[in-house]
């Protein structure tokens, strides 16, 4: 039996597998909901014979697409993305995200600004008025990590570096470590974002602005909120 | 016989030397500038037996002070550092500089920002009423680069990617890429860099901005000018 969140995260990821098209190029995002997505996406490929490429955000996510026979590509080498269906670990009334739980934020804002359509596929629990109670995954470069540490601790950011299971430092699949910034409320995202951009030594933040286009909510009922 | 301008840089480089005292933790940058340093402080070590600890700013750098028998630590072992001395590819009349002809601009930005004291070392065909003629290096996330580049292209930046004598592109000691800005006369560095900042996928750009304290300029007379 599938809990309730999970039931709607699947709901909210093979609602957005039905708005592939034949001959698109779909970014695919990471994470549990986005799995759904991509299950789906797959099962339609093999059924209806879909032309498709994906372009991954993340090596899980590119695992898992390969083991499902979807055609990948880099964004590299693409002419531009048609759709990404991602997801998020939060999302606010006014289509602030925060992401990076997943540990990808960074290949996933990439993959973000090259698709022309931006999807987020979440369950009803990550919808919030105000974003901030997930913490703020921020993808820093290791040297000189423990100073930028200290710094977020200075100015009363409550940072605290992203373990694995084992207790060491996890590191992104570009050898990055995670600070995560415990908020509780961001009420300023804008500011945030400026303020971690112009700091030496992070390579980006989780907090996505002006970037999704519609918002598909798994509950009781489907919603689909569009900016 | 060494050139002219070799002469300059040893000049700046090994004054530099004569700036540090014992008990100092010392940043040590990357450049040929910053060797003549390096070798002249490896010197004062052995012969005064100074206790210094290193704190570098790129393999090349590492394995320089290792072979001299600098004792080196990391940015994250000290709790700070007291004074940094780097080279720099250009410099103007406002102390604002350009960095990372020598690719090591991420590492060499994180150590200053740890210094308490900056110092650069240059030769004067360095110093310019405006920076700019000196190609601005942006270190950037290899994974949607070459979108970045087009993206720079479109912006009229006039980008390239810095590439090996074999023709591959150069990677950093971190694995990111350099995409080399020709912009001739940089009129607006603050603009520029916060231009810079905000994109995704610029980890650090080579604009060094409000990080110097003084410029030691070798010449016909050695200069040293101070904040």
């Amino acid at each position: 039996m599938l809990s309730k969140q999970t039931l709607y995260k699947k709901q909210a990821g093979e609602y957005a597998a039905t708005l592939i098209e034949d001959n698109m190029v779909v970014g695919l995002g990471t994470g549990s909901t986005v799995r759904f997505f991509i299950e789906m996406l797959a099962k339609r490929i093999n059924t209806e014979g879909l032309n498709i490429v994906g372009v991954t955000t993340s090596s899980k996510t590119s695992a898992l697409a390969k083991s499902l026979g979807i055609k990948l590509s880099s964004v590299d080498e693409v002419p531009y993305i048609d759709i990404t269906i991602d997801g998020a670990d939060e999302v606010d009334l006014n289509f602030n995200g925060i992401k990076g739980g997943g540990a990808a934020l960074l290949f996933e804002k990439i993959v973000a600004l090259n698709a022309h359509k931006n999807i987020w596929i979440i369950d009803e629990s990550k919808y919030h008025d105000v974003i901030g109670q997930f913490p703020l995954p921020v993808e820093v470069v290791p040297y000189g990590s423990y100073q930028l540490l200290k710094r977020f601790e200075e100015a009363d950011l409550n940072p605290s570096f992203r373990r694995t299971a084992t207790g060491s430092r996890l590191t992104t699949d570009v050898d990055n470590y995670i600070i995560d910034l415990s908020l509780e409320q961001i009420d300023h995202p804008k500011s945030l974002a400026y303020f971690l951009e112009q700091i030496i030594g992070v390579v980006e933040h989780g907090l996505f602005l002006n970037i999704v286009d519609e918002v598909i909510i798994g509950g009781e009922q489907l919603k689909i909120i569009t900016k």
